[in-house]
């Protein structure tokens, strides 16, 4: 039914035109023009210069700003701008404000204050939205609907007690009868009986409650907040029949705030925002981890749009490193090479006022003659080049990650083995090793089809189904690799512990049974036979039926298996008892690629390679993010700079190169 | 007038038999009897399954699990169930829950949701004892009463009003009169000039508060938990006139929630629950620790009952390691060895759902064809053949160390001269050097009777009461030794400075006067003249009569003494103005135990040799907590293997040995 | 209109005489006699004594008191005691207590536990301090006042809704109209539009505030804090219209709790309160900083007298280390050296009971027998053979650091490139570096004249008005050099980034512009061309107009220019865009040191010498801070030793001598 909303790769960012007078509004679009920008984002802090008092709408700016950006041939992207409600609203109404779980009510001030469990919030935002797209969505620049911000970003969870209210309702829905509560949350533990509906506790203060109950608390937050978002598109979608309507997600290495995956369904276009750590220095390999998390969950593969991203520092870490030079386009591309097909920033314009004073924009706090505005228009006249790749798709890839957020939330919350450890880093850890190696995955959520797949790997998935346990072992069935490790397939879908043994949802894929749990103390680190270290977790274990590739060194379950390795069907099955180290990872997967008959597809070490593909066209990114010159073989026309390339591409240190070829 | 719950050595543990159908509880019992299980306790976590809804009991689930135990054999020790109150009383009923220091009230959802002072709570909480005793108390099957479940683990403070108004009512029968109160808090300092009782304050918020008011609101808030067991008691033993009742104190390293060595007159079994800290690397010496302690506190050093410790990882550690193959025998048999008449273990199968999912049971979640299944039939099956250790006592320790909880909370509450100590941390160290060299120590109350020791340790007894100060220098007049340190003496039991220079209620006896207090930043390390090193503290002192052993060797004080010996009576009293590190520790603990008499009641390094003894039957336990074999010379049945010992035991690494022998 | 309160310098502390009974009392004067004590602060916490109940005053006590002391030639520093209002009156009112931010009240049983803004405590203690200057203003023992007690210390920031009522007004009074408000906040940015003052918001909660208003809001109490001051000294004035008024500041190393540069007008003395850190090696420095801050605020760098300070260990740090032999006599001297005439102590007798009764006093727990007790009797007698010194000036310093709280607040709060500093760091390592080389600096506030010295240090001096920045570039045009940092001239009074690259206020001055900020992560290192080294900060910056001295060696920024330097006048300016390590700092301060012409005023490696001046005397302060002796230049008659110096002086480690010299 929808579009996609630009015609080449979108490239532009948040416009705030609000925090600026008139005068600046035309240097801003001469400055857009110069650099190629093609669609902003407006409104998504707006509502209360467009409501200015309950039910007085005033819209000439807005008016004047679309014009004026139509006339300059830029798109529009229009939030409904539900992301700060006004101030006379909260004054009016300050039950709308979220309540913390230490009951503590949100105050007015920021952004994100509001609860989505609010009768009276959801009201005054669907009006607002009827209004904003009554008068807009017949505009010609109007090519895409962006509701809201960041869904949950700042109100992910409220306590607040109609937010608990509507809770019980979600369970009665859910389970149908306090008997199937009572035992599906084992509430006889620690005594807690339910013997009315009204009794049922939400996950207040710090009380150390039942981990079913976390779990369906966070559950409830997700499908709230997408309710929301449900209730916006129909009003949208009455005056926007065919417009693209979508959200921006929040992507990162851990689990999300909501459930993005099964969100995914419901907006037209997926579209995330990514901001690099400036502590990670490995933030390449984030940005790849997570646009292969996005893609996995855009249905089909299919584009995304890379909603916000940095063009240079952040506001909210500790501490906030600009990009080094050529980080910026290196990042942008990094998202495009990956299935983004646009890269828009926060914001254009950095504010000189408000809370994040300090995150720099497209038009930086030095002026557009500068390090950011110089890279921000080269990197716009790069996408023009790219123009042609909108509408390709990634590569094939032969490996699957699973990741999943529920697992993630019930791996995170609670009394657990070890207290210490984010759900992320297990499965970022196994992508780096394959993106060390230029290997190709998709990080997808355990219901995706796994039958396209060579190789599947599956880290601590706490938390697992039946079905995608039998999804996992049909992949070994048919002749795939599967990588099991530590923590996975412990609870079922209700966080009840399967019992028998761990991993138990895969005790019989893999032919090994767990005993007990030996995590290893921060800092400590353990040894295996084989030479290969690892840290945090161990395990006392026992093969049923499987090889015995490595065993314990040291320390109290020396001498039992650590690594194991089943033949299954036509394929193989390996657990992984251990958290291995970088180095040992990276080794193990080198034999795992090997076993599953995987080869990089091109680089090499420090080389990151991707290819998009469009009927009998293949663009090649290749991603230098090393110091150093690296060389790939390819041929075809480079159109980063223009030139032919016979046979041997060189990629400058810190430099991207895209190479157009036709199959 | 009660008798000892068992015909021998208790052995079993929670039984939670609400969480599991009744087919399992058929499995349940048939496990229990082929491991030896003769005592399970019963209905902690069941108000909710017994008291339907407000004042409809249904007894029928509990009729059938205590006939089917007694069937068995198996005895019960059957629990108050008012660690958690039913959901539909804290709704009816929500100002039942304890409100925080901060002020902010507990939720529902968890346990031990009720404040001792709430006169409603009380009503309830009796009204269910006394249906229970009503209708179990004749019973055969239950053999023992145990009171709600670690009273004060949750609810140990409570800040309500009716807390705070109950306080008052405390304070005016402690002190009489305002003005005896004024003085002995010291209000003039800060201008807290209290005019009526209802002014008085209690120690909420964040406020520096004043140390007598907070010591006071510790002691207070004791009594008060106290007094709901001796309401409960009343209760019971109106139905059940000879079975003994008692309740699960948590003695631990550190001084404890509620003063424990007050309640001991008031239990009639002294019951404690014990957890080893996985990042303990010491953890048999805390067991040690914990073991002299509760066995110090047991009128007549009479044997106790180990009522919960854990066959395996705990839940509640921030890292929950499993126990090391064996560990779970050894820690067993380490609390039998020192007076423990009973091991039970919480729990008997671990739950799948819940809070506590990965704390592990006798029956884990692997199953009883396991390390923890094995070991817990085996363990069983030793305890069986030490059913005759029953009733005997352990041997005379020939040393006291000093501990009590009135000095543990002033010392750790407060602006302090080093805020970052923890109170047990010196108790423990003094307790290590013993217990290293194998000396066996009881941990004693300040009021306890002190005649029978050669050697009494004080260290850093920051309260203490005149009396106590005159025990302990008549230990040394007697011709016994005293070894006080640093952080003793300094305030007296109104948590006032004692004046004229530190350590004062001990000065006149050590010969010292130390003016000023030089506690070292964390990691700062000092020396003293004679090699000896120290962290945490050191003194400027001088002596008005004794001898200097060593002096500073750097530092602000420099060149002053810091380790004093002065001979009074026939004895000797020593004075250590700074926290050693353990190798000057262990030195100086070998010279004084040398000046004392005293030598290693057997074992060597690194095996743990204790004696428990009845009528001319003495019973050698030797733990070995290391790698290597370990050999002790001692002669008659070890009761492990069945063996005849000639001359010379070995007991292996991580083994056990007991040796019974007929004097 | 008033004089100083003591004939020579003051000696004394703060007297509390309601903690002890009446016998004390008369020793306490026989002890004050024999120290030399001439002045003692009475009544800070005495409210609750003298106001029994509402209205009802009991002055008998204070009456024997103060004739006591009278009678014994001790003057008397009379308190206004708001610092604690009683117990009688909390219960009353208890919405006099402050509101934290997180919106939980203060509770009683501390001090300051009052708001400032609430007209119901204003009400009463207004009356009480006219109730006190009615009975005591004429009765010639008090010759100070001294209202309340570190205003602010516990009660600094109050968010109780009286408090934001008068922000509110405060914020009309300040910009006029919403529009101006709107505007100066930039509320378009998360749409935080104010259409009513009632909406106005106050930084309450933890939300993300806007940093605007975060400042007002620090304005506004400090104005606040200082309305109260002003109304009590009306009040006094009226019955004592000679005799000064004063409070106690706080002045340390960091911004202020209030703005006390803008105090200092309002106040008869600038008195402080000053306690060093024993967890900081450099306290020397701090008392050389603090004391250098405190004669920069007071009018015409004319005397101040150093209210508290600790004759040893204080009770609020987490470690408490007492202050090592000779500590507390240098301490107290290094004030006087640097502008004090007058050194009082916080307190006369350590309290026993209470919650500083750790915190030691001039007569401490051990008694007056003791290195305390000693060290406060030399001290008055040296104090007494320097009386003249009483009304001399502090020699002219040629260099200034400037130093502003506002500065300070904005640096401190919201959303930052690095987040982990402290405003006062900076400023403190470059006084250190003049401090080891003994060259004297006054640290005074932007709106200083500066046209007096001849190096003027500007560093991270975040927040800047024009006029600052005009002055400062008048330095160097006038033939003076200037050093600007990192951090410094980027926001506008209105907290609003100033555009076009940074340092925005002083790039034209420096003829460099910067474009972003590269802050290092926590224990990150950097290094220069030159050999320098730097932690916490770097720069993208280029020169437009300067020379540069070095350029960053690594990193992101490797090759930019780091130190430059631009001939500005006749003078030079600096700009330092990294945030040096001591010796680096060290080394370049020399460099800029030699290029102003300033040599060290006297002493040398480990010597404090600053001179006081008054007619033709000239008194040579010479502070040994290290364990070596030292010597230094200078003739005249010692006063501590009484001996002639003919040409040089021996100092011995540790101590400290000052030379009397006649021009």
């Amino acid at each position: 039914m929808t579009k996609w909303p630009t015609a080449g790769l979108g490239f532009g960012g948040d416009y705030n035109p609000e925090q600026w007078s008139p005068d600046v509004w035309d240097e801003d679009v001469r400055l857009m023009t110069e650099a190629g920008v093609n669609i902003v984002t407006l409104g998504v802090f707006s509502w209360g210069a467009l409501e200015v008092a309950d039910g007085v709408f005033e819209w000439a700016w807005l008016d004047r700003v679309i014009d004026l950006l139509h006339r300059n041939g830029i798109s529009v992207d229009l939030a409904t701008p539900i992301a700060s409600p006004p101030a006379w609203l909260h004054a009016a109404h300050p039950g709308i404000l979220p309540v913390n779980a230490d009951m503590t009510q949100r105050r007015p001030g920021a952004r994100d204050g509001w609860c989505a469990n609010s009768a009276t919030f959801r009201r005054y935002a669907l009006r607002m939205t009827k209004e904003l797209a009554r008068r807009y969505a017949a505009h010609p620049a109007v090519v895409l609907w962006h509701v809201g911000n960041e869904l949950g970003g700042g109100n992910g969870r409220c306590y607040c007690d109609e937010s608990v209210t509507a809770f019980r309702a979600w369970l009665r829905e859910r389970y149908g009868s306090l008997d199937n509560l009572n035992r599906a949350w084992g509430t006889a533990f620690w005594g807690l009986y339910l013997t009315d509906w009204s009794h049922v506790p939400a996950p207040r203060g710090g009380e150390t409650h039942n981990p079913a109950l976390m779990l369906d608390y966070d559950r409830f937050c997700s499908d709230s907040l997408l309710e929301h978002f449900r209730a916006e598109h129909v009003v949208i979608r009455e005056f926007a029949p065919t417009t693209p309507i979508t959200t921006n997600f929040m992507v990162g290495p851990h689990q999300d705030v909501v459930d993005y995956p099964h969100w995914a369904d419901h907006v037209d276009v997926v579209a995330n925002d990514h901001y690099t750590n400036p502590s990670d220095p490995l933030s390449a390999q984030d940005i790849a981890f997570c646009a292969d998390r996005v893609r996995g969950m855009t249905p089909g593969r299919g584009p995304w749009l890379l909603m916000e991203h940095s063009v240079s520092a952040h506001a909210w870490y500790p501490v906030n490193r600009a990009k080094a030079p050529r980080e910026l386009i290196r990042d942008s591309l990094g998202h495009i090479a990956r299935g983004a097909d646009g890269a828009l920033f926060f914001q254009w314009r950095a504010s000189l006022r408000g809370a994040e004073q300090f995150l720099q924009g497209m038009v930086p706090h030095a002026g557009p003659d500068s390090k950011i505005g110089r890279e921000v228009r080269e990197l716009g006249a790069v996408l023009a080049r790219l123009a042609d790749v909108r509408g390709s798709t990634v590569e094939r890839a032969r490996v699957a990650v699973l990741f999943d957020n529920e697992a993630g939330w019930a791996f995170s919350r609670g009394l657990k083995p070890h207290k210490g450890l984010g759900y992320g880093d297990e499965p970022r850890a196994w992508h780096r090793a394959l993106w060390t190696r230029n290997v190709l995955a998709d990080v997808v959520s355990p219901w995706a089809d796994l039958s396209t797949y060579d190789l599947v790997i599956v880290p601590t998935l706490f938390l697992v189904h039946d079905e995608c346990a039998a999804r996992v072992a049909s992949v070994a069935q048919r002749g795939g690799v599967v990588v099991v490790t530590w923590m996975s397939g412990i609870v079922d879908p209700e966080n009840a512990v399967r019992p028998g043994g761990y991993p138990a949802a895969f005790r019989d894929l893999l032919g090994v049974r767990s005993e007990e749990f030996f995590p290893l103390q921060p800092g400590e680190r353990g040894r295996l036979d084989s030479g290969a270290t690892f840290h945090s977790w161990s395990e006392l274990m026992d093969v049923t039926d499987a090889e015995i590739i490595a065993r314990y060194a040291g320390g109290a379950v020396a001498g039992g298996p650590a690594l194991t390795c089943r033949a299954v069907g036509s394929g193989t099955a390996y657990y992984v008892s251990c958290a291995l180290e970088p180095a040992s990872l990276d080794e193990f997967v080198g034999q795992v690629l090997d076993d599953a008959g995987i080869e990089p597809s091109g680089g090499g070490a420090g080389l990151d390679v991707v290819r998009r593909e469009k009927d009998r066209t293949v663009w090649v990114f290749a991603l230098n993010h090393g110091d150093e010159d690296r060389c790939v073989t390819v041929q075809g026309v480079e159109l980063v700079t223009g030139e032919a390339v016979d046979h041997e591409l060189v990629v400058p240190g810190h430099e991207v190169r895209v190479v157009r070829q036709t199959r």
